[in-house]
């Protein structure tokens, strides 16, 4: 089977990443993709831990492998548009650090 | 942060995939990256379902964007030793079914 165009894993299941909000993000992207009719091509998993844990939710874009990290819900819009749609990496969210 | 050189990602936490045996393919690939010493530039994560819920445990390899199913702790030395360290991939493991 191919693989899908983009793959986004992002961390939600360790002791930190729901603290921090990271099903909120998870969720946001399902519902970004689905409303753009993109869940075919773009999927979206739920992983362990990804490093970061002290700012999250963190998350890597494969198969560019572009880590993003303390990405809120309202991030989504602008990494599906740039990113997952547009191919532009939004270098603002890729800072490993607080 | 630079990405893994190569990052796998499998199945390990949906109903199906541990009553077919996915954490100890995760733990059988854990262990023979840790005895390696490759731990740093090769990455596991356990991930939810990435479709293909009958026949696994199922795993992609990235950035290559390469699928596996059915992958038993058996095959683990196999996908390592020709496709992470080798980069040839295990095509007998890579047919979407039984």
């Amino acid at each position: 089977m191919p693989p899908p165009r983009k793959h986004l894993f992002i961390c939600t299941d360790t002791d930190c990443a729901p603290k921090r909000g990271s099903k909120e993000t998870y969720g946001a992207f399902l519902e970004a993709l689905k409303a753009r009719d993109l869940v075919d091509e773009v999927w979206v998993n739920a992983t362990n831990c990804l490093d970061g844990c002290g700012f999250g939710p963190n998350l890597v874009v494969y198969p560019d492998g572009v880590f993003y990290y303390g990405v809120r819900p309202d991030d989504v819009e602008e990494i599906v548009e740039s990113h997952l749609v547009g191919g532009r990496v939004v270098e603002r969210l890729t800072t490993y650090g607080e």
